[in-house]
């Protein structure tokens, strides 16, 4: 049975009379832009439902984190629910969208379900992009999941393990190389946080392996890593990369990944690392979602399957239909479409929301979005990073701590940011990563 | 090849001079007996190696906030290397044992490896014991490792998701209704948890059901829960499981469990009780390391198939063999015989590491293992729990006010007691539980 406007009365009684319209407002994603939009929702005079399919937002930034053992995925999650839960107007489904029906108005969710709206905001994200190479996934595993990220942190810590138990010395050094494809912030931040592994947090804990042997590749096909951020703040990457033991290999193609390495190129020339950990950091592709809104051949989808949005951020011909964050492309002041962070889906979610609620007011807002870009910032190790604020230029330790106190400050939830503090604080101090569990999926059959 | 003495060369030469004798200590298993055994060892003239299926040694009292979405499992795990790092005569293995071989004094690895022992310490532990069902296992999961403590967390979470969608009041019921299996003090923490959980923490989470309306059941056995605590305690217990909701059914014993819930036969009379999630925490089965040591119809294993052992705590005719921990059946002073709680493990695993180094110091100890009871607790909730401290019977706020103090002494490495610490005021203030996360196993072509 769908659940449509006629279901409604099992809401409170409370909650309805409170309610000035009957304006349905949907949020297909949980993640900082729709989020965002649900927030700003709260006092709206209309019916929101906000769709996920996990039941936590994802504090995406410092999921490298939980990558290499630093926190775990509780620290940088929060119920989506627990969350909004103040929010009367607002329910939250657990589901998956199969289906959106501009026509009909309608959202179709995998177990049967329909939800009808009047606005609706898509903020349904990317994944990763295997450049056409879609058997590379379960070879180098990419980070956009708590799961994906569990899955990298087993593949690091049992490769010490292997390591140490080898006995050949290529094999060995097979499992003590990893190589880290793209050198965007996740790949900078992923292939620091491994060197510090490698150098810092290990260093005692083997008997056979000397883990400071580990070779850390950092593989990026631009002439510098980090090439969206200002060339100086590039080199001082650079340079606190190699410092941590990171062989950082710009220009450098992806040809091929096999279970036992890599072949890249080079300026025109091959090369092979032998690796038994390469982990994928290149390259994102639009959530599907965007194809079912606007079809899968159209020119309002640029390369990577992002929607071309209108300057308020609505689906050209569906004014009431806004597509945001990661899953839009939109031309900054610049000219440059903007980029994937987090700071542009909240503000676009802020955006669309005051946007619907002026609307169901009568008082529209004619404003295109505009992007107020507070900066950047990638984080390279312990005390390193590279930040751009406003026209400053940061970078080692001054940047490390805008980079720490900024980050904390945008934690969604309050008990997340102590613990964050308190565990990071400890992880400076002793340079320990208490998190660095190998787990596997549950198998009930399994005696442990 | 297999590791042998003749291949420790490998070791830093450092440490092979500092080395008195080429004694070798195996342990097996990395929990409370087998780490305390090693920690231990730190000083005495002999190599010593710990085999361990994980990487981590988890705390296994407080499994149970893992379950229920207190704590994440970083904060209750301590990686093994890490604990023992500065252990320079210590090695650790990541390994699965396979085959003990008494008569050739080896332990062999499922990946093909031996490994040779002069003393033999093994602590391998305990799994479920479904009671000649074993397919009950995939119904009603136990509560042991951290991945069954994932996969509970998930199934008590995906209830409330499911019942808020469920629109029959049927099966919304079901979904709502939690079957806890066992009133020992797993059953009793997890009902305890489940109660605080729809009572507090979900409380304006959600917009159709009202969380209040789970129905939760504590199904146990014996004519009362924490049968092995003082009659009085077992009182206190119930009174405070039912202030949290939960309903303590005692006398019963589950006689089938299927896929949409459990029949109970209750004095004689058979029950039904319809529920979508059983959790299991009745009966344990001792690992079956216990019957490769002294094989499977020996007179030397309990019902459980626990190994008897000797006054030293030695396998009988083996006296350098020896069973720690709940693998090992041991009279207490009273008669009956010891619990399977981490202080006995930990006392034992002491007594053994201490009599082995006085052994090779030519002072061996001849007098028996002695279990120094210092009390028992379990909690229920949020500020409420049973304990016995020496003479003394607590219960209510005192009691939880020395179970959480009792259980951060006991947390192996510093920076998770400050942690756990942390996450606890926090909970217990804000009655949040942040770390309820639905996860799964990691799939790669999952776009995520």
């Amino acid at each position: 049975m769908p659940l449509t406007e006629n279901t409604l009365p099992t809401f409170p009684e409370l909650i309805v009379r409170h309610m000035n319209s009957e304006h349905r407002i949907v949020i297909i994603g949980g993640g900082f832009g729709g989020l965002y939009a649900a927030k700003t929702l709260r006092h709206a005079p209309a019916h929101v439902t906000i769709i996920d399919r996990r039941n936590f937002h994802l504090f995406q930034p410092l999921l490298y984190q939980v990558a290499t053992g630093g926190l775990s995925p509780g620290d940088i999650a929060s119920p989506i629910r627990a969350v909004l839960k103040r929010h009367k107007n607002t329910r939250v489904l657990l589901g998956e969208v199969t289906t959106i029906d501009l026509a009909r108005t309608l959202v179709h969710l995998a177990d049967g379900v329909d939800v009808p709206f009047d606005s609706l905001i898509v903020s349904a994200g990317v994944s990763h992009d295997y450049f056409s190479h879609p058997e590379w996934a379960t070879l180098a595993p990419g980070l956009k999941s708590v799961e994906d990220a569990i899955e990298i942190r087993r593949r690091i810590f049992v490769a010490f393990e292997k390591a140490e138990r080898e006995e050949e010395p290529g094999p060995r050094q097979a499992w003590l190389t990893f190589v880290v494809v793209g050198g965007g912030p996740t790949g900078v931040e992923l292939a620091g946080a491994i060197g510090e592994i490698a150098n810092e947090t290990l260093k005692r804990d083997f008997r056979v392996i000397n883990p400071h042997d580990a070779r850390i590749c950092l593989v990026e096909g631009n002439d510098r890593v980090l090439s969206t951020y200002p060339p100086l703040l590039s080199n001082k990457a650079e340079r606190s990369l190699r410092r941590l033991g990171v062989t950082v290999m710009t220009g450098a193609l992806v040809t091929s990944v096999d279970p036992s390495g890599v072949t890249i190129s080079s300026h025109g020339e091959a090369k092979r690392i032998e690796s038994k950990t390469v982990l994928w950091a290149a390259g994102v592709r639009a959530s599907s979602l965007g194809r079912l809104l606007v079809g899968s051949s159209s020119e309002l989808l640029d390369r990577a399957g992002r929607i071309k949005v209108q300057p308020d951020l609505s689906v050209p011909g569906h004014p009431n239909v806004f597509v945001i964050g990661d899953l839009a492309t939109y031309p900054h002041q610049s000219g440059q479409p903007l980029p994937g962070l987090a700071p542009v889906a909240m503000q676009q979610g802020r955006y669309v929301a005051r946007l619907i609620s002026r609307r169901l007011q009568g008082r529209p807002i004619s404003k295109p979005f505009h992007y107020f870009d507070r900066g950047t910032m990638a984080t390279i190790g312990r005390a390193a990073a590279v930040a751009t604020i406003g026209p400053l230029r940061l970078w080692g330790y001054p940047a490390w701590l805008s980079w720490l106190f900024i980050h904390l400050m945008y934690l969604v939830e309050f008990d997340n940011r102590l613990l964050v503090l308190t565990q990071w604080a400890w992880n400076y101090f002793t340079r320990n990563r208490g998190a660095r569990l190998i787990t596997f999926e549950h198998r009930p059959d399994r005696p442990d």
